[in-house]
């Protein structure tokens, strides 16, 4: 289907930057899809037929938000364990929950989350499972673009975790027809993998050319373990063990110290920071300015529902331009600007997805969200990318594409149905939620 | 006209106190209300008959939210002024605007702020203003109930502070007929009113039985002018010039000491956070948990939109119960059903209008805000005390009820023109934003 969108505000980037000067990368015009693919910004591409079109008066096209770090089945765990202690929160709430979980919740959970999702704007989310084929089964129909992990855990001599690893292999097999859907090797984290089973993984996703998704330095606890075990912090086990000599995407690195972050920025390895997460669970602040300062590819994600309770990437950008300048006691720390690209063109290349999506070009796939801006926060239009993190809810987004496809109108979500999901969700936590 | 609200979910206190444990205080039942109050819940008054009735399946009641601490004028500075030194922020952008802005600019950004109050289900709120007779006059129209201050400025032996305290009685006389406003005296800050000036104002505020509302130990800098000209911190300045003798809501508080939170605690002073506007200003974060453990009355407000940029308060609850908890590391820091009293009926107290406002019950002005509970982040409803803090956005205010009259419904604001709004606001940043 071809797509035309009229008339519409557009963050673009120029010169192949984004969002380096705020103001005028916001510009009024038309945006062209052929297929997945947009074909035309600005002017149409030769011969171009709209079969639809789409009014862009008063709106803002962006591109499609980009979830770096969650685990989307936990959806229907969201305020269910709030304002307790870690140990708590996970041995008192989650994990009763989670054995008494099948893989039909956990599909159900992923298909509340994507509706989350979209209607706060994210077109791709990078995701670390639990339940095979269910988050993936979820993504293919609703439309979504998702890089998935199956979360492994195990040692070197355990038969459990190379089972799992297999399972990656074979749901990577099961899905290959979706193209919307990439897959990544998910370790769990140095407390949950040791040191052989990481060897493990990461010469597996060098073999088949996977990029690794992993957690890394979330909490103290984890510091003080790890230290004990290997006499080293997590960042450099993992970086000892191969994880970093493939692309790999690192979520909270909240406790890095100054030498891991010189091991992330040579190692080229991507930070998902989930500000949201790290502070309900009492872990703190990652040292996000000193990982820009020192060129670290850093992007942005909600982690699962469970620790959030959001899944929704307006929310925590406003974190993240709020918290650090707290933290450091200096308003000028983590620009309005520098989070549009750690929410979009960032995730994208912690993906390995920067020639696919992240930002308006033509040649890309058309993953677009459309905000409304006839919202008082949103008024008046001072400075648009501002808006986005200071002011925006997630709530403005109107309307959605998705590899060139209207997911989303009207705030209506065309390819899932909502009710049925909350029915369903509903019965699943009074199931198995005491 | 009366109005009978059926079948809702509703947070309602259970023997006086609102939402001491967080799961049981939500209850389905009905709402009854007679000409401006709160007529029956549950069982509806004798002789009762709706003129209009609500159907509240899949939604929840709240009481309408007290925002604490705004200057609604600076709606339309939104977004115009971010990610720079608190010197550039002032007087490279806020100030040239304020020297432009005439009466008429401040009369449409408190509309456009009351809108976005509205909108996410704010019913009350505390203003410091500029420009007496602007605020005021919107408020009036608008159906929003609001405690409003003239900000003053001055010195014991300067004739224009005298002046100002003047307008502050005199514009309290002029909108004497109107119920939904009260008034308090605003002396701006130690570092703006010196010590006689306070002693002035605090002796009017007594003379007259009217409350203050106070700009306290917000920045660093700040505490270092107030002890090299007085030799103490700005609360115990404030407290020794009289201020907090009468009923006293001092906003930001954010460098207060151990010392000052005893002060806090024994004068009875309600301190405001405002944790957008703290950190988005490089001020830090106020000790709140400390304050709640020391018994002081904590209330919550968004600040002026110039700082902060929005004037959601789900957004500052969302902030409330988080930071802390990443600041002491500590995930029980802040719970969301404390968060849920400092959003109403503590800041009902602060403003002396806790027998009028605050909570849902019988004898009270029907203040209510209605969700619609039809949207994937509130979806499971687990805890909707917890969700309201860790899920929504505001957005999902559907409904919203000030001094028993309808003023939103359906989203759509009854009492006021959004558009002519919006059109006017983008003219006023055109003529006196650059």
């Amino acid at each position: 289907m071809n797509i035309a969108v009229k008339n519409i505000l557009a963050i673009l980037p120029e010169n192949g930057k984004v969002a380096e000067s705020a103001k005028d990368v916001v510009k009024e015009t038309d945006i062209y899809i052929e297929g997945q693919r947009i074909a035309g910004v600005g002017s149409a591409p030769a011969g171009f037929k709209a079969d639809k079109v789409i009014d862009g008066h008063h709106k803002l096209a962006i591109p499609g938000l980009i979830n770096c770090h969650t685990h989307s089945y936990m959806a229907f765990m969201r305020n269910i364990a709030d304002d307790l202690s870690f140990m708590d929160w996970l041995f008192g709430k989650i994990d009763p929950i989670e054995q008494k979980m099948t893989d039909e919740d956990a599909y159900w959970g992923a298909k509340l989350a994507i509706v989350e999702m979209m209607k706060s704007g994210t077109t791709c989310f990078n995701d670390m499972q639990m339940n095979i084929h269910q988050t993936t089964r979820a993504v293919k129909e609703s439309g979504m673009r998702a890089v998935i992990a199956r979360g492994l855990v195990g040692s070197g001599d355990d038969e459990a975790g190379r089972l799992r690893l297999d399972q990656a292999f074979e749901e990577k097999e099961a899905f290959a027809d979706c193209d919307r859907l990439t897959f990544m090797l998910g370790p769990h984290a140095p407390y949950t993998c040791d040191d052989a089973f990481m060897r493990i993984v990461s010469k597996k996703a060098a073999e088949n050319n996977m990029g690794i998704h992993v957690h890394l330095s979330e909490s103290e606890n984890e510091i003080a373990q790890i230290k004990e075990k290997y006499g080293c912090t997590p960042i450099e086990m993992a970086d000892k063990n191969g994880l970093f000599d493939v692309n790999c995407i690192a979520a909270h690195c909240v406790q890095a110290t100054d030498y891991d972050i010189e091991i992330l920025k040579k190692k080229h390895v991507s930070v998902v920071t989930n500000p949201a997460s790290n502070m309900k669970l009492g872990n703190g602040f990652a040292p996000i300015p000193k990982m820009l300062d020192a060129g670290v590819n850093v992007c942005l994600g909600t982690d699962g529902a469970a620790s959030n309770n959001a899944l929704n990437m307006f929310r925590e950008m406003g974190l993240l331009a709020l918290i650090h300048k707290g933290v450091y006691r200096n308003p000028q720390c983590v620009s309005a600007a520098e989070i549009f690209r750690i929410a979009t063109i960032n995730g994208a290349k912690a993906l390995g997805l920067e020639n696919e999506t992240g930002s308006i070009e033509v040649g890309k796939k058309a993953d677009i969200a459309i905000l409304d801006l006839n919202t008082p926060a949103l008024m008046p239009t001072n400075n648009l990318i501002a808006a986005l993190s200071y002011s925006a809810t997630g709530a403005e987004v109107d309307t959605v594409i998705i590899d060139g496809t209207v997911t989303m109108e009207g705030r209506k979500i065309l390819t899932l149905n909502e009710d049925e999901i909350y029915s369903h969700v509903c019965d699943i936590i009074k199931r198995i939620g005491q």
